[in-house]
């Protein structure tokens, strides 16, 4: 770790407490031309923001993509107008920018997102900013081998969350010693007094357990400060996290750690500014990241090749086909992570951990630090994969959710979905993924049926910018593609066609075959049944399914899946605007399963091959 | 508390000892009935579940809803073979349904369920059982003052879990003395060791940090576990935790400590079954819980009412109404018990606490606890209602799709749904809980458009079973129903209707006012449209729907939320089954928000007045 570069200019004690009340002030201003906004959770951590941005933080602000740059994740997003305040001390943006302040087309929002270049990823939602941390500090030192720094500044109400002790956790478990908490314990939280008020000690407990260095300090006296963030900086074999006791509102005594003032600008801004001395317009030269190339991530072997199933052999797993294609696409691209919920024989990711150790992350049974960290990894240029059954995906929807606001670029994959995972039960079985996935904005979300379509869904996933979804199925199904038939994202296979089609039976995954079987079925009584394989759940193929309901005017949808939020409403997000929608029956998972076969639950769930038939039968007859 | 209930007979050691294998025994039988489950996992906490059930549970297994009823929840859910084997040697179930595991319509499901009687909750999502635990040791201990005790059994692999911290600092900073974690440390995870492996100190370090008293024992040892045990009944001012050392697989070489031996049947049942002695039938008399009332449940004011606004008067953020109402509906009934997520000032639940704030739980902004001590709390019979914003409840997806498999009656509301909060971004935005929420197994799902609705259908999601959700608003929006009129769950408000209607808008909490207003516009260009408001949203008011497609034949649906999984799906829904469909148009929130005022935000998403008349206008035009 090079950490010499010293600051270009350093600023006494002196000037950093005057860039510190210039901070408040901004804070405030920013909240007062706005109407709304955080000021007071920013006035407890000016002296923190003055100190790191003054003298420790490196970081160039004319090059976000600087591969030495330190990030800064404020994880306490609602403080925003601190981080615009200390921004426009580092000469990043104007006065008059940090004057738009969650108005209308501005950059700096209510909360930060990266619509600003310095901005790593959205925060807002509590908890995930020391979680995605962890992503990025392990990337520098397990992938990088970077000596960039991760600061992560903290509120003390969010150490609520479970995820923060998940990160806690991992951080300390791989010894991040390049990762820096700094937890602004200003005592008050939203509602009034947090759980431990000022007790440091009592976080420090829990954090030392969890195997971190702790240091407890005064949020508000500079020297503490810089030396609290030095003492992180030399730190060696384990993260730091820095635990300030500071005060809400601080400076202004009309709402200094006073209940009910959380959230709004101050009540008379103008006193405020006057007792906080006044309008400055201190400049910090930010001190510049130290000399690092990129780590070299276009390299691969590109002669390697995903597999292949014979068509019509042996029956294969999806989740089988996606762990081998996996270990492919790792070896043919050296920027494919992969992460692990402790679930990696049954997902099949372990297939990449045994040729590619070296980015195989294991993140134990903590779903939302599974997601935190390919956040992290994404914001470092990785293409990460985080791997788990979709049923315990659900566990990170917030981290999800937030993905989608960061504007990351990272890949789920989902084991397990549906009822035809058979005896485990309900607990262990997917079948509110699609309607999850489906709603996050911008995602991507695929389901295929047999390996080969498995093994081409896969890269092209990687390809697709925003949250990719994948979703496999435990048994082994058929396999009824070639080897090279293509499978474009926003496309659909149509299995079965024929210009006097009665009928469309649409199904994707595990119910591709059974749509197949009942086809034939009805086939042998002369009805003739389209079979869609729509494999792209979203983007769905609007022209195919137009073209079906125009030429078969009836539609079967068959999901391993509750009703709501699935298949059925992807199909019919083709008919808005009002195009002419075809007669339909949804075929989904109405009641709730317990243990069975997997035959037996498709047949319970009336998902099955006999189930498909019978409704396009009543739906023909109508 | 009292505690001097004598076990009708003392089983000695070396009786224990012999359960222990007969345990082992049964489980091992079971899985290999089935031939799949998780004997393994069983096998190690044998001697725990020996003595528990042996000398230290209180339950009476002919009247599951006893009011002195221990409570004993299997964390680690997928050790179920452990679970019902003791349910055997209880003399609960019969041999002959033992070797009904894991079969068709089986009560003995993968992972137990709710469909046995004596069990509280599903669980096989890990990390959920301790979380529930604390708030079915909450009630005992703060509404009910009961004797009863609630034991979790846990494994090691779910302490990863950030919602098992959450618990343990709740449960912590209550005192809950009450409340036995037992952690069976077998070191081996599903896919290999877990993090910690045997070292019990770590786990005690975190553990005691957060205020728990600890006990370290071997886990194979019938003494040492009795001795923990009774350590933990006796314990005052704190709860404790039991970290026990084992041997996954404990007693049959074969499996015993070996990696690749998780989740799957004894490669040799018979040689197994020898190996651990033959099979036994030893019975447990367990101990008889101590008398105990039942807390009196039924009271409450029933001349108390519920808030009423006058219509067309102020306008009033339903948030407000719901507060208000909230704090009537506990008036009304003494079993009404509401959870804040440290936002109880934004959601207005605080109203409640200042008038019933013993029934009022802070669960501090930790939403996995939030919903589990819900869950907890309807185990013993309380109507919870657990409040934050909409937005963060997907932090609790998880929760709430095992809470449907619980068969738990709770009521969560989120506030601050879609982009009408306007300045504070995408963050704080709902705009996929309806998705979320529609997918739930047996949810209700309401999202009232005014005061006096929101007044009535928060009782109304009371009295339904099942998981109910409500959305309420943050802005202000004006009363246009009056105080008496009756909104049933499933049905809908047509507010303009004429013979000749061209066209129907459908709406819900904030774009029901939108709605109104665009049928304004339309009806000074001649256009009659029919305006719907679905406060419904699940169950769908299909009658309503049809008719209105019948006689309009053109939908325009309008939704604060992202176009994935919410209203529109949920109109759609009402025409499965081959039902004609009207021509569609849906307005959502199709783009990514920023922060801007309300009105700015409706017009940037389309879904303002301005876009619903357009969109009107269009669809007629087709």
């Amino acid at each position: 770790m090079n950490d010499t570069t010293a600051p270009p200019e350093a600023l006494d004690d002196g000037r950093l407490a005057e860039l510190a009340q210039q901070l408040r002030v901004d804070a405030v201003r920013a909240a007062d031309a706005a109407g709304s906004g955080h000021p007071t959770s920013s006035m407890s951590a000016a002296e923190i923001a003055a100190v790191l941005f003054g003298r420790h933080l490196r970081y160039d602000f004319d090059q976000p993509d600087h591969p030495g740059n330190d990030h800064l994740i404020l994880s306490k997003g609602h403080a925003s107008p601190l981080l615009y305040a200390a921004y426009k001390a580092a000469g990043a943006i104007s006065d008059e920018e940090l004057l738009t302040f969650r108005k209308l087309g501005s950059r700096l929002e209510g909360h930060p997102t990266p619509r600003l270049p310095w901005v790593d990823v959205a925060t807002g939602s509590l908890g995930q900013g020391l979680p995605i941390g962890v992503g990025v500090a392990l990337s520098a030192k397990r992938l990088e081998h970077l000596p960039y720094r991760t600061w992560v500044l903290c509120g003390d109400s969010e150490l609520a969350e479970g995820s923060v002790w998940e990160a806690f956790e991992h951080a300390g478990l791989e010894g991040l010693d390049n990762l820096t908490a700094i937890l602004d314990i200003n005592r008050l939280g939203q509602r009034g007094p947090t759980r431990h008020g000022w007790d440091l000690d009592a976080y420090a407990r829990r954090i030392q357990a969890f195997g971190w260095n702790t240091v407890q300090i005064d949020g508000h006296d500079i020297d503490a400060v810089d030396e609290a963030l030095a003492t992180a900086r030399t730190t060696r074999g384990a993260p730091t996290a820095i635990i300030a006791r500071t005060r809400k509102g601080r400076g202004v005594a009309a709402v200094e750690d006073r209940e009910g003032m959380h959230g709004k600008p101050l009540p008379d801004a103008k006193k405020a500014i006057r007792e906080l001395g006044g309008i400055r317009d201190l400049r910090i030269h930010v001190r510049r990241p130290p000399d690092a190339d990129p780590y070299p991530k276009d390299g691969g072997d590109r002669s390697a090749r995903l597999p292949t199933y014979p068509a019509g052999g042996d029956e294969v797993a999806t989740r089988s086909a996606f762990g081998e294609a996996l270990a492919a696409l790792g070896t043919m691209h050296d920027d494919v992570v992969v992460l692990d919920g402790e679930v990696g024989d049954s997902t099949k990711a372990e297939l990449f951990s045994k040729e590619h150790p070296e980015r195989y992350v294991e993140c134990y049974i903590a779903e939302q630090q599974l997601i935190g960290t390919a956040v992290g990894l994404g914001v470092r240029g990785w293409r990460p994969y985080a791997c788990t059954f979709a049923a315990f995906l659900t566990r990170a929807h917030d981290f999800l959710r937030m993905a989608a606001i960061s504007r990351s670029d990272i890949n789920v994959v989902g084991s397990h979905s549906g009822v035809s995972i058979g005896e485990d039960g309900p607990s262990q079985m997917a079948l509110e993924d699609l309607a999850m996935m489906r709603a996050i904005h911008g995602s991507t979300v695929l389901y295929p049926c047999d390996a080969n379509q498995t093994a081409r869904l896969l890269p092209a996933l990687a390809d697709r910018p925003g949250v990719g979804y994948l979703r496999t199925t435990r048994g082994t199904t058929p396999v009824i593609y070639s080897p090279d038939e293509e499978f474009p994202v926003g496309g659909s296979k149509v299995l079965r066609s024929d210009p006097a089609d009665q009928v469309t039976l649409i199904a994707a995954g595990i119910t591709v075959h059974q749509a197949l079987e009942a086809a034939d079925r009805l086939a042998e009584d002369g009805v003739k049944a389209r079979v869609i394989d729509l494999y792209s759940v979203k983007p769905v193929d609007t022209q195919t399914l137009r073209e079906a309901a125009a030429e078969t005017g009836r539609f079967v949808t068959v999901e391993d899946h509750h009703p709501e939020g699935g298949l059925a409403d992807a199909v019919l997000e083709s008919f808005g605007n009002g195009h002419p929608m075809p007669l339909l029956t949804r075929l989904a998972v109405h009641s709730m399963p317990g243990s069975a076969t997997p035959e037996q639950q498709l047949e319970a769930a009336g998902i099955d091959a006999s189930a498909i038939t019978a409704a396009a039968r009543t739906l023909i007859d109508r």
